[in-house]
C-alpha cells in the first residue's frame, strides 16, 4: 500500500515566460508527471491498451495555490500525497517545494482523477478502479496532511 | 465598465494527448488567452514596460472542473465574467462551451490574480491595481453568476 | 487545386519565454496549425477514423530559419505553400509575417509530411496518398517559390 | 574545452499528441534541454543578468529528421555534439535514441545559436561570443560527426 510519491523536476528555458517565471500551466504538467510516476512506482502504467474495455483516467478537477514563482534552472520537487480514494475517483495533493538553497513549499494543488472506461464509439464512462489497482493505494496519514 | 469578455479557439493537434483529447493544461492557457483579450478590450495589456515600478500580474490560484472532453478541431469559446475585485487582487471565472453542434458547458475554470510591484532585484510585492484600469472592470450580476 | 493556405495567430503569453520573445518550438506549433487549416480548406481532416487501414500524416523533417522574433501580442499570418508532391510525402514551406505595422517577414519553415497506414499492433508503414486527397493538392506556381 | 553533453529524458503524457506519439514539437525543446544543459557542465548559464550589456542566445535555424517515433514513457538520451563554432555562433548537432530495449537513433536535429547582446531599446544586434565561454567549446572530432 502506498500513499505519497516525490520526484525532481529542473524547470526549463521553454517553461518559462516573458515574466522571467515558469509558466503556471506548467505547474499542472508537473502534477501529472508526480501522478503518473506514482503509477509506475506501482508497477502500473495509465497507457494500458490490453484491457477491455480500455480505461482512461481523465481530471474532473484540478486546481493550485501559488506561493512564491520558479524560475528557470531551478530545481523543484513535486511531493504527491493521496487525499481521498473512492471507488471510482482518486484525489491527490501535490507539494511543490523550490529545492535550490533552504527548501521551502513554493505552490500546492490537487487534482481529482476518475476512472473511465471506453465505449467502442469513443465516449467514456466513469468505471469502477480495477482492485489490482486500488488494493495498491491508500490515503496518507492525517497527520502528513495536516502539516 | 466591463465585467464579461468573450473568446473563441480552435482546439490545435498539439494541444491534444495520447488519450484523445485536449490536455487539461490548456484550460489553464485558454483562460489566460481570454484574460489578455479582457484587458485588450479595456485598451489595456499585461506588456506595460513603461509603467514605474514594473507591474506584473501573477496568479495565486487556479482551478478547473472538467465536464465533458474537448477534441481536436472542437471550436470552443471561453467567457470570462468577473467574479470578485479586491484592491489588489481580482478574481475571474471562466466557462467554456463547445460550439460544434448544440452549445453545451464542458468546463469551468477560476483564478484569482494580483498586481504586483517588481523590486530592482526582480523579487515581487502585491501593489494597488492602478485606479485606471480598477476603475474599467466590475463585477458580473449576480444572475449571471448564479446561472 | 490548391497550393497554398493563410492563417493568422496572436502570440499568446503562454508561448513566450523568458527572453521575452515567442519560444522557437511554437513556431513548428504554428506551421502545424496552418497544415491541418490547408486540410480543412480541402474538406479534410487529419483526424480520419473512418479509413481502414487507419492513415497518420508524421512528419520526417522540419526546418525553420528565423530572421526576426515574434512577441507577446504580435498578430502572424502563417502562409503555407506546397513546394513538392510525392506520391506518399508533401513538403510544405511556412513563410511567417509579423502583421503589427508595415508587413515584414520574420521566419520561414519546411516541413516533410508522409503518409503512413497503421498496422494492427501500432506500428507504422508509409502509404500513398489517397487519391482523392492528393488530386486535391499541386506545387505552388515557381514565381512564387522563388521570391 | 568540450564538445559533447548527454542527457536523458522521459517522455511525458503532456507531450504525446492524439496520434499516440510525442509531438514533434518537443524534439525542438528536448534539444534546447540538452543545449543548457551543456552550458551548464561547462560553469555557465544562459540566464546571466549580471553581464552589460545583457547577452542572449536565440536560434537562427533549427531543424530535425524524424525516423522513428517516441512514446510515453519512453526513456530518451539527446546527445549533443558541437559542429561549428564562429566569432559569433554555434552550430549543435543532437542525436536522440530510445532507450528502451536495444538503444536506437530516432531523430538527428541541427541547431544554430547566435550570441546577441540587448540594446536599452531591447532590441538585439549579434555580439562575439564572450571569450570566457568560446574558449570552453570546440568541434567535435570528425570521427564522431562522420557516424
Amino acid at each position: 500500500m502506498a500513499y505519497e510519491f516525490k520526484v525532481k523536476r529542473c524547470v526549463e528555458f521553454s517553461e518559462t515566460d516573458m515574466a522571467g517565471i515558469m509558466h503556471y500551466s506548467n505547474f499542472f504538467r508537473f502534477m501529472e508527471t508526480a501522478e503518473h510516476g506514482f503509477y509506475r512506482s506501482l508497477g502500473f502504467s495509465v497507457r494500458m491498451p490490453e484491457t477491455d474495455p480500455r480505461l482512461g483516467w481523465p481530471r474532473v478537477h484540478a486546481e493550485c495555490d501559488f506561493k512564491k514563482p520558479l524560475r528557470f534552472e531551478d530545481e523543484v520537487e513535486i511531493h504527491l500525497l493521496v487525499t481521498r480514494k473512492g471507488s471510482k475517483s482518486i484525489s491527490y495533493q501535490f507539494r511543490f517545494s523550490k529545492l535550490n538553497g533552504q527548501p521551502e513549499e513554493v505552490a500546492r494543488g490537487l487534482v481529482t482523477i476518475v476512472c473511465v472506461a471506453y465505449r467502442s464509439d469513443g465516449t467514456m464512462a466513469s468505471a469502477p478502479i480495477p482492485t489490482e489497482i486500488a488494493d495498491k493505494i491508500e490515503i496518507a496519514p492525517a497527520a502528513m496532511l495536516a502539516s
